[in-house]
């Protein structure tokens, strides 16, 4: 079927879940919106941020596309269903996959969840993984820092590894198991986070795990591209497309920023 | 003269700005309005920073202010003239006071600045500075990681230093002897900032160096209020005031937080 993959973000991370798709989905044409001019979605209200997702949502339904991805944590979290009532097409967002995946790898039923702080205290994943089993301990801990610290570059050294220990120490104490990346820019600090808690806690890429679920509803709604042109990836950008197009190379390697547009949104 | 001291900053760092306000002129009343919804201003283009800013100050005059203090380093870096341009009472950024104070007091004429991306990369203190004493040398540092330590209230612990250490060591081999804290976050990590540059050099406090000219201002203007009624400090912010009241308190402690209000602006 015709019509592009749409994906919006509060501002860089969800290219993380943009590298995803087009690597298990490379036909597919890809319209990615970052909402630079209002980033971080992660420190605002509720209410704020369905604002602001309404209007990116908006944004992408005028541009022809088939399925809309929330590759945001803080809009999957509080978001979603808003977004669902207002449009009839397929909605994917970035918590469910990655609720569903820890459920499925737990052995302990104990699972640790970081992201922002507003991620942390909308409890969204807790009620996703409660929903699925009710057993299941939870442990969550919001690290403002590590947004930051990936926008900076500094993902290996020193100051990343004493930012991830302070944070995880309280899901280590609590022996879980497996760890939900809760945050679009997390996946950056995979090994950081690896150092710190040892091989035998499993992470939980919510990139991945959205990637996988976007194909199994592009195929299951009969939705995949048909033909074989070559896939088309635009970007946009509210806010002048400069830092996006410098940070935007250290999360999705390889992929055509150069021609990033900026729009006005609001 | 009747009429408030309106101060507008993109969130909370300009309460540092406001305290110091306070603490020199007592009897004043003061409207603070945190613009939460589109912090952080640091990162944002120059137009998209200038748009909001007049947007923010348009509110303030809509409350009877007789001078207005720009608290944000960005804004007084890439906006001050064209609010001056646009609005006829006195305005005060805080940018050319720390300017003016570190030419004053350096003695080898070698000027360090510390600030967010935006401010670091605008050159406007150094342009502030070279129109004073072309002679004199400015080096340069943005430190994008300052802001969310301090919001995180990590301040004096290793993580805080090893950053300082990390973004202040080229200043040091400069050989600075005056160092601009070009951000109004910043005075609360003086002391750690202080522990890596030793006692020699010297920590310009623009917060403070406003407030002195803000009184000066009022002075020559024959603006500083009648009369001996309490005053009356207002506080607006744009997102929910929750996280601004909870996080204030470090900024400014002692100041009532408890009544503030949300407002929508834009």
């Amino acid at each position: 079927m015709n019509g592009a993959i749409g994906v919006f973000d509060s501002g860089i991370g969800g290219l993380t879940v943009l590298k995803e798709i087009v690597a298990i989905l490379p036909k597919e044409d890809t319209i990615y919106l970052g909402d630079t001019a209002r980033v971080p979605y992660g420190i605002r209200s509720a209410d704020t941020v369905i604002r602001y997702s309404l209007e990116n949502a908006k944004f992408l339904l005028g541009k022809n596309i088939k399925l809309l991805v929330i590759a945001c944590n803080t809009v999957s979290a509080v978001g979603l269903a808003t977004l669902r009532d207002r449009y009839s097409l397929p909605i994917v967002g970035v918590m469910e996959p990655g609720a569903r995946k820890a459920v499925k790898v737990t052995k302990r039923k104990k699972i640790g969840v970081i992201g922002t702080e507003r991620t942390i205290r909308s409890r969204a994943y807790s009620h996703s993984i409660k929903m699925i089993d009710p057993e299941i301990e939870i442990v969550s801990q919001a690290c403002p820092l590590f947004v930051p610290l990936v926008e900076e570059g500094w993902t290996d050294n020193n100051i990343a590894f004493m930012t991830a220990e302070r944070y995880l120490q309280g899901l280590q104490d609590a022996k879980i198991d497996t760890l939900i990346l809760g945050c679009t820019h997390y996946p950056l600090l995979k090994d950081v986070i690896r150092k710190v808690l040892g091989d035998w806690v499993l992470l939980v890429d919510s990139a991945e795990e959205t990637a996988i679920e976007v194909m199994g509803v592009l195929r299951a709604g009969n939705l995949l591209k048909d033909g074989d042109e070559k896939p088309v990836h635009e970007f946009y950008v509210t806010d002048t497309p400069e830092m996006f197009v410098r940070t935007g190379i250290s999360f999705f390697p390889g992929v055509g920023l150069e021609d990033v547009k900026r729009v006005t949104i609001a």
